[in-house]
């Protein structure tokens, strides 16, 4: 590939965006961003000009930063196009590791099949900032890739890098408090994906209080721009109910605290989907909390449910679970909130079902149905309570009505539950929640394993997210913390 | 691969280190550092409880560091014989990528034909510190290597790691001064190895007065370990005497100094052999000190010429070159440090054959021999000039028979002086210096492309550099600095 | 003075203060926080027991918190009797001075009549966060010396020391910006005494954009707490309305700006009244500007008149002034913000009347009437420019119908200036004011000074400011920011 | 004061100081550095120019430096003589006093008689650095003092300011170790008093191992100057010999460690002299260590004696104590170090005198004669062991015949200890230590007290060590740390 055909090439490639955009080709001006980024993206991998391509990189970011979105989608192809392999390369290499099948041949043949974007990217991230520009191109890959399936392998490729670049021992744990610069915590308002921070009196009340706790990961080459965040109060008891919780903001002293409770929990950049972290922040904090507050017994979380109401409303609708006629009634109408009595009848039967849905409920893959019980089960917690109603917001009644659950973290059983959960999909629960699991005999009728595409079943925005790729699971967890459903 | 499998595994590998070292098979205790590390590797690979595998990783690193050097050897035999790849998956993923050479078939095929060692690697890096062991267990390696070529392949998986962890977006460029902690401060003398620092009065003149300057290259993980470091001074004029520049420390200010001399640049860790940052670090200090001191117009360095003498010495032995016979006499008895006169009558000659093996004698790979030319010309510097006697230390000497040169660093130049370099092998350099190259007929009859094995002209220490592997090569340039030859 | 006596003085100061606040004497539990806090007190000064003086100190300002408005004041009582001097002591030293007037008979006097609170106070300093602590006890006291002018030298012994504690040398510029924590962020708002921050986001508009700065002085031994700060916008030209100028936030590049505009200067301590610093916050901030912004070439302020309207009233009630009769309709019924044609017909007037207060009007001390006039002029700046309407806030309007007026702080006039103003009460103004000035023949018969009680001429919170106390006013200015008047 | 008669001051001045040093009057140059100083002091205090009092105490600071010795002395005779106080001012405010003794006329003597000097240095001290210039002005003070006496004055007011800049809740206690910086780290090789600091290896080995600690006190305002520092050594037991403990660094695990050990104490600053700080130092490092390593159970000094040889010599000289011809023989020849059979024989002896000199010889003051002893008793620890030898160093040697002690440090008890010391003058001691006390009935004929000028019973530089000015005495406590004889 030399310099004129590449010359050929962005040619070619502008009037390909040009007529995938709807424009004439060859009717603009050729030395427009997505020109110009193209061809520094050549002299980035091809020129051996070592000297400038920390300039380079810069220049190719700012001009990626001005591209539209139907740029950005010629770009990406652009990637795929002229950046995949050479093919004659891993022809040669694997007919030489056929042959023999070693460790230097398989060093060239990886070597070979390596799509030259990745190294590409790695000399975007050459420049100051590179690496958030990089992490923003991947979220906008995201959005894309729905309608564009065929990019999906140049995921795989952002993904590979990220789970180097975003590697565990690659992260730093710190305290949000109310002395963090306002420049992150106006971040942390915006990224707060559970229970959104009204304004910054509330954020106050959530960091300030000795009875709160914030605590993310960040980057060293980000910056202030927060990985994951989780929130955390301090309790005497396991708290039962969201609304309260952040009501009760700054009511315990530290010394009173028995309890640390996780009950938001957010992934704040969508350019690191399925680069999750949260397994690692959890665990973090619990050490940190223990050797700070000596005093704590107990690590729950308080969680939402949030595949409750649809898999509840399917079942209904297509599988013939029969529901009494008062629950029927008040699930309708939504009008239980401030009506005691009618919580109190209602209670026994909701409560079955939810505790059904979490503990037999399968998604097509074995493991639970809801993907915050998949994402602390699999990470070693055990289903602790039900909360109902634990969240009277309209999402909560929207999602779960109303419900909210705790799962409990007790560090010598984390490695157990994992072991159960990860070969036997066991949920491990508490004997209560067994015992409500198992209540309502009607629910034996209904299937207990999903028996079309899962995630129809699931919150919209969850459903989004595609399977973490392989690659990108591999150092991290493959779970990304999904009390953020945005994310 | 079940536990029981890695258990016979374990056994055999066991018994085959102690084979390998003349043990009996079976003789020892089992539960051995190299046992446990075996295991632990095998857990954080397989099993699927990522909850503890932080924990996991800082056992196994702990494991590793008691190794002796045998243990090491039958622990990089077990990573390259029992983490290399599923033969049956590549041969599958190829059949695919034949069939339809898509991005989909190669990302699979990318996926499959990664060495699993790979995998292990970034999982132990987990671990707070991980990465700073995994560096010097790649030091472990490359010390173990020439006799053992069959690992090889193993040296590529952790360069192609260190690629991403180590690229340039991640590093941090620090001053170094009389306020930076002692911590630090002892491994600069540790770890200088052009003009060695003899205490820390020695550092101190380096450091702190106010024509002094000197940085490094640090990266988050690592802490307080320097990854490579730049010594500077600030003079008027360019100086041609290493030994004056270190007795002048403190003798020009900030206002009077016109020029920046890196006269010392020292790779800090064998484990990042061919990960050179050198390249990056002298353009950064070229900016820095542009903004912070406007006076500079010059930036320059003060070198050595490793090779010089004993290319001569093979010239004269080997390929008939004829010296006179005072020089043939002075050199043979290294007399003429103290004799003003000798020098004067060596000088035109001596410089003469220098300007000759620094401008004309090539490497098999067709770029100068001299390695320190090959790094400074490579980043596009240019031959300033040569200086005689420039180190009269016994080891300046030794190596170059005291001569040292400048390369200059011209920031409107750098790029196409590299681009010269790069696709002519030419030799950018000063009218001056072009003239000396050419002063000695008697050369002509000498090889100017080196014929046998190249290695063996360069000084031990340089010689046991392996050619960067590719992989590494990539997000940084392939060209470590050279002038720390320790490294 | 004895332990036993101690144990007497307590009684009855218990005694006394419970008689002030109403109390039957010797009915009540004797350990009461005024009590504890008296006897630690006595122990502090006169017991020999040093090894406890940290936790005793802490203990005292603990038990002084607690006490309410009444034991305050006794314990200010206590002080007042019980910690002035040793008679005997200072006429035995006065007597051996009268003597022999020599610098050891004067240290001697001088140390027999320091009142032994210092001492006190200095002891009660040992503690961490005593300063702080202390600052606001002095704060209580101001705001009981109006009904207790006894004990107004007390306040003296306070500001003696807080002249020391609080020295220039002391303090330490620091530029608050949006990445300050917010834990100060959210004292910014709180002190803004000026034109009020509304909320975080009007906040942000002050610190975050480009075009606008702020800076505070802190003192290292009461952490977080500013002293004071400034509030500054880059503009291009001198601003003259300040609502546009709060409007206009980041319409401007660092690059455009030519002026920096101090548009509010905030005291934060009300304990430090008297021991001011606006005058050094001021001129360090302009030599910050200077060195970041060269392009900077104007530094002025957008300064309120707050003794305008209150002058205006007196002068046309109580002296005679008759101003027109369009005036004198809108003033009265303060309608002239929205109606461009009734301000162009009254400004000329108004300007003029507002020109001669500011020029010709003095208080009794010689100086301009208007506080924030003599806090400028005092500095060494001139009165640069009128402007109407300069602030349409209902606060502008009624302090001073609207007025704003510009000082400007030219660095190589400040000292003559300041000299002239505090040699002859000159104010040094622009050509334009001083015409301005001179416009209204009708203002001949009014009196240019106060002939009587000048504070009625001020508003009230201003009035409430006694003289600053001779010895504070020693190491740093004694004119006190006074653009905040709250303070 | 006006201008003109400055001129005559300053011509004045200057010829006096010429004639002092020997110059001819008025054959200079009158723009002296002297001459500039003494201006700058003049406007500082007299002029109402606030604009640039930073700038003119800058210039007056650095044009002070510039002084040689002569010049300084005359430059205190400034001082001295026209920066004393207003005498007719000071008549008329006793005047009013004596008629009336209330606060209000007590707070005009005070202002009156305070010398006009503490204004000047108050107002010196604005410039940046300028702290630490009169900390250093100080310290040539008291070089000077001595041969002229009648600057003593001057002194207490230096240490009237140094009581309120320097009060214990303005000091910043920090770990030193092996982090710190550079520049910090020579500063403790420099200041280090009791044992030497070889090098920086030495140091090293002071800081770096897990069980060694340093603590120091720093100043905001005076940076990286240290005002005083302790080691710390982390033991198994009570250590009785300097040499071993020096020797044993890293020899004990902190978790092995039951005792910490304030083995070297230094004060830093000479013109801080009398404003001390190491009973607070003491005391916060306790509470450190409490708090970072409870398995801590003891915590005591390992402490020379330095008056010890000098008391016995002049105990046996002039006061007829006789000792054992075997001892007398050792002393004298002072070759006992390596023979321990002299050793065993010589060790009741001169343990029974150490115990007695430490127990019961007192200083006119009635406090012990030792200095180490009165500083740490009066902490209120207990003197806990005698060692011996327990410094066999030439200085060990020489000062106390190889005497070391332990002080211990009680927590509990530190209190009840100092009130006994300071009312009775007790020297709280072990029991082994009150027996060796008293076994030796020799002693019973030498006087307990001394009887004449006890300076001349300590080391020189101890005994040039003036009582510490009442004043300075104040929020500090009166005692310098004394382990530091160069002080």
């Amino acid at each position: 590939m030399n310099l004129s055909f590449l010359q050929d090439l962005l040619t070619h490639v502008g009037q390909r965006a040009r007529q995938q955009v709807g424009l004439s080709p060859g009717a603009g001006n050729e030395d427009t961003a997505l020109a110009r980024l193209t061809e520094s993206c050549h002299n980035l991998t091809e020129s051996s000009g070592e000297a400038s391509r920390i300039m380079m990189a810069q220049r190719a970011l700012e001009d990626y930063q001005q591209l539209d979105h139907e740029q950005r989608l010629a770009f990406f192809h652009v990637l795929a196009e002229h950046y995949a392999a050479d093919e004659a390369r891993i022809h040669a290499a694997y007919a030489a590791y056929r042959e023999s099948p070693d460790n230097a041949n398989l060093s060239t043949l990886f070597a070979a099949s390596e799509p030259r974007r990745q190294s590409l990217l790695r000399r975007l991230n050459l420049c100051p900032g590179g690496t958030y520009e990089i992490v923003r191109m991947r979220a906008d890959l995201l959005k894309i890739i729905k309608q564009h399936p065929e990019l999906k392998p140049l995921d795989a490729d952002f993904a590979h890098l990220f789970a180097s670049w975003f590697n565990r021992g690659f992260l730093m744990l710190e305290a949000i408090d109310w002395n963090t610069p306002a420049a992150v915590l106006e971040k942390i308002i915006r990224y707060e994906a559970v229970h959104a921070i009204q304004d910054w009196s509330d954020l106050r009340g959530r960091l300030d209080p000795e009875d709160r706790r914030c605590y993310a990961f960040f980057h060293p080459a980000i910056g202030d721009e927060p990985l994951i965040f989780v929130e955390v109060a301090l309790c005497k008891g396991v708290p039962n109910n969201i609304q309260h919780l952040l009501a009760n903001s700054g009511q315990t002293t530290e010394r009173e605290a028995d309890t640390a409770v996780f009950y938001s929990i957010s992934n704040c950049q969508k350019g690191l989907k399925g680069i999750s972290f949260g397994n690692f922040l959890i665990k973090q904090v619990v050490q940190e909390l223990q050797r700070e507050l000596p005093n704590l017994s107990r690590f729950v979380t308080l969680s939402p449910v949030p595949g409750f109401s649809q898999w509840l409303e399917r079942a209904r609708d297509e599988e013939g679970l029969e529901v009494s006629d008062l629950l029927a009634h008040h699930l309708q109408h939504d009008d239980w909130m401030n009506d005691e009595e009618a919580q109190q009848k209602m209670a026994p039967e909701l409560r079955a079902l939810a505790a059904h849905y979490l503990v037999n409920v399968k998604h097509r893959s074995g493991q639970p149905m809801d993907p915050v019980a998949r994402f602390h089960l699999g990470n070693g917690a055990s289903l602790h309570r039900l909360n109902w109603p634990g969240d009277t917001s309209p999402n909560g009644r929207q999602q779960a009505h109303g419900l909210m659950v705790n799962y409990l973290y007790e560090p010598h059983r984390i490695e157990q539950n994992h072991e159960a959960f990860s070969r036997n999909d066991s949920v491990v629960c508490s004997s209560e929640v067994k015992k409500e699991s198992k209540a309502n005999k009607e629910l034996a009728k209904v299937p207990r394993r999903e028996t079309k595409k899962e995630t129809d079943s699931l919150p919209s925005k969850a459903a989004e997210q595609p399977p973490a790729p392989k690659s990108a699971a591999d150092a991290n967890d493959s779970k990304q913390a999904p009390e953020s459903l945005e994310e």
